[in-house]
């Protein structure tokens, strides 16, 4: 029996993350006699709680195609919107949308809290008795979802791309930063990752033969600001200058902190930066030598620059949506489409399911041994693994009139078929 | 008779100012019955100041021709020395440098403090006798240098690539902006431009026809903390999201300050930023509704960032450098090579020259006429003299092995004439 299907995006974006929504629709074209309409939530599961679905049949083909190099989840939009256990009526909504417009297949994009919620509502429709297939599609650029054996995902779509962005951007900067020198003498830069320091770790593919005087401060720990400062001075007294790479969740003590909705600390709404903070106690307490500390913050900017996707990133993206629909309809409910990794170099790597909670449950930090003794760099292992995974050239972005061509749909809801209903966190 | 030339870059770099190098060299080779050797000094007046030289010469041309596409100045350095009329001492040993060398050609790439010194020089020089063509070439990504009516110059080579970065920033953060639209409501944005508005303006490139929930605030006034919150909150009434550019010489009030070697507020290094300070008050004060905003801060990425560098600013950084020397060889002291507008559409200028000292004099804000009644926008006006700076499609960024491959030259100086100085500066 043909039954619809539902997409949805949700939490943090990515250059790619439209990538797997497009391999979902094309995925989904290749099973006419399981699949029928598919349909994209507005906003993720907010879509779902609203009833505000798109039908992706009505979008024009040539819109849809250009969703393989949109960035950011701008096209049928993402969320942040948390489904905790105490939210049953918000689950209950869930399973009654899918019911009355008659879905039987759902492909939730995300993370780990997306997957433990595709889980859950898995697990409520089959109690219900509603025939539904609720698969993951990976999606994160912090990389922190999967096991540290790398057996459940080799590395999440997403993380590629924001690799390839600190690999381009510190490369620019250190051109910057060997400019300037002793006037501008340390180039502070923040990136994200609260819990990992996976994306950090990535601006070592900008200089693998460690020729820059780059440091990188994880959230794994290891240093404090008094010890950054000191290796700081020592790279000052050494080559003059110096490009410090510091993640979000780099603990500077004493930051103001504010939570987004899953209960994270959110640290681009707190009251000041790990950046600023580390400028700042340079400039004040820190530096042993003429110049002066900056701090650049490109906070979204990195998961949401077109240009620095990752071509490989940009196919596996695909390639995962894509999968995830051989699964749901091949397997039932219960699975994320993976990517296990063959063979570093040459690089190749196949796509297959895994359990939703055991990546529900998973975490995975930057493995011990990648990092180097004195906790500033990563090592060879990092590089054999991370440097595949930015490609090799410039992905194509469309150019039209001088700007960005990205696709453009039509945002216009089906007719909706229950009661208004207000999700118990807007209430 | 031959003499030497010195090129000397100052201030902060852009992703084009090694084009306006390769100018002056390419344009020093049509002058052989001139101009014999070329020597780059090593972070600009410094290296003049300590004899650290350059000979060009020695270069692989493969290295030279590639900076045209090497983005900021790492190639032979920048730097922020101050020459005051206090420090006579250094401008004696300039001028003692420049004989000792044999140096009858100076070409100066900066903004206007650098052509306030080049023009001492040039005055120097002919007062002891030096037969020395001290020439301006034009550089500053913050369009501030010039005169209100455009005949000084059209506008600053450096400065059509940091409008370019932040046309196609703006537009990947719409993207984002829209995909998380109640989650993270509003994205704030902090552009350089600590005088003028020209950088944060150039967000309105992203969007022609405004369509996008953008406000611009200048460094020209017109809005206050309060009055930008109240602003973002009539956009999120309207749309529920709101991307805000702000100059960082926005004023919000009571931010520490520090001086560069210029003696201007230096942004970079404050206390906190003016995106921080946007943030914290809409977080803590202003946001009227779901959601928060989040900082981003580009800081140097916006002036380093290689593949946001635009076609036409590269080229016309190349002439610039080309008419430099062609100028200083033909007219003889006291010049900077400029770029005159003939056309809007289809886009022409043409390569002349303006005196030295009323560059050196000069400064530019937006004109008032070009901005919105409600100081949150630029109209038409601006958009038909900044679209065609950006150019039409993505410049070619060379690529290596993945990585961006960037000149690579050698830093050996030549040998020194001169007893060993310490500048002014660095006593």
């Amino acid at each position: 029996m043909r039954r619809n299907a539902i997409v949805a995006q949700s939490g943090g974006p990515s250059p790619v993350i439209n990538a797997s929504l497009l391999g979902v629709l094309e995925g989904c074209r290749d099973f006419p006699d399981h699949i029928d309409k598919v349909y994209a939530a507005w906003h993720g599961v907010e879509g779902i709680l609203l009833e505000e679905l798109i039908d992706m049949a009505d979008q024009d083909p040539r819109e849809l195609r250009l969703l393989r190099t949109t960035t950011s989840a701008g096209a049928v939009g993402t969320c942040r919107y948390k489904l905790t256990e105490g939210q049953a009526e918000d689950f209950q909504r869930i399973i009654d949308v899918m019911q009355a417009h008659e879905v039987g297949y759902f492909f939730y994009i995300g993370g780990n809290d997306s997957m433990d919620t595709a889980h859950k509502v898995s697990g409520l429709a089959a109690e219900r008795g509603l025939e539904l297939a609720a698969t993951g599609v990976p999606k994160t650029i912090d990389n922190d979802v999967g096991d540290p054996g790398f057996r459940l995902i080799d590395h999440t779509p997403g993380y590629g791309s924001v690799a390839r962005y600190w690999s381009y951007i510190v490369q620019n900067v250190n051109e910057e930063n060997r400019g300037m020198n002793v006037s501008e003498s340390v180039a502070v830069l923040q990136a994200m990752g609260r819990k990992s320091g996976w994306i950090p770790a990535a601006s070592r593919l900008a200089d693998p033969q460690r020729r820059m005087p780059l440091q990188m401060y994880f959230a794994e720990g290891f240093h404090t600001l008094d010890s950054l400062a000191e290796n700081v001075n020592r790279e000052l007294g050494r080559s003059g200058r110096c490009i410090v790479v510091v993640s979000e969740g780099f603990d500077v003590g004493g930051l103001g902190e504010m939570h987004d909705g899953f209960g994270h600390i959110e640290y681009g709404a707190s009251r000041n930066t790990v950046a600023q903070a580390v400028v700042n106690y340079l400039n004040e307490v820190g530096l042993a030598s003429r110049g002066y500390a900056t701090g650049q913050v490109p906070g979204v900017l990195q998961r949401s620059t077109s240009i620095y996707a990752s071509t490989v990133d940009i196919e596996e993206a695909y390639q995962v949506g894509r999968k995830a629909v051989e699964v749901g309809v091949g397997e039932g409910s219960g699975w994320m489409a993976t990517i296990l990794r063959d063979s570093d170099s040459p690089y190749s790597v196949r796509y297959d399911k895994v359990p939703l909670d055991q990546v529900a449950a998973s975490a995975r930090q930057l493995p011990p041994d990648w990092i180097s003794a004195d906790g500033l760099d990563v090592n060879d292992s990092f590089l054999r693994y991370a440097r595949p995974l930015i490609g090799e050239d410039w992905p194509r972005i469309p150019i039209e009139n001088g700007l960005q061509r990205f696709a453009r749909l039509e945002i216009r809801f089906i007719e909706k078929k229950l009661p208004a209903y207000a999700p118990v966190r807007f209430r």
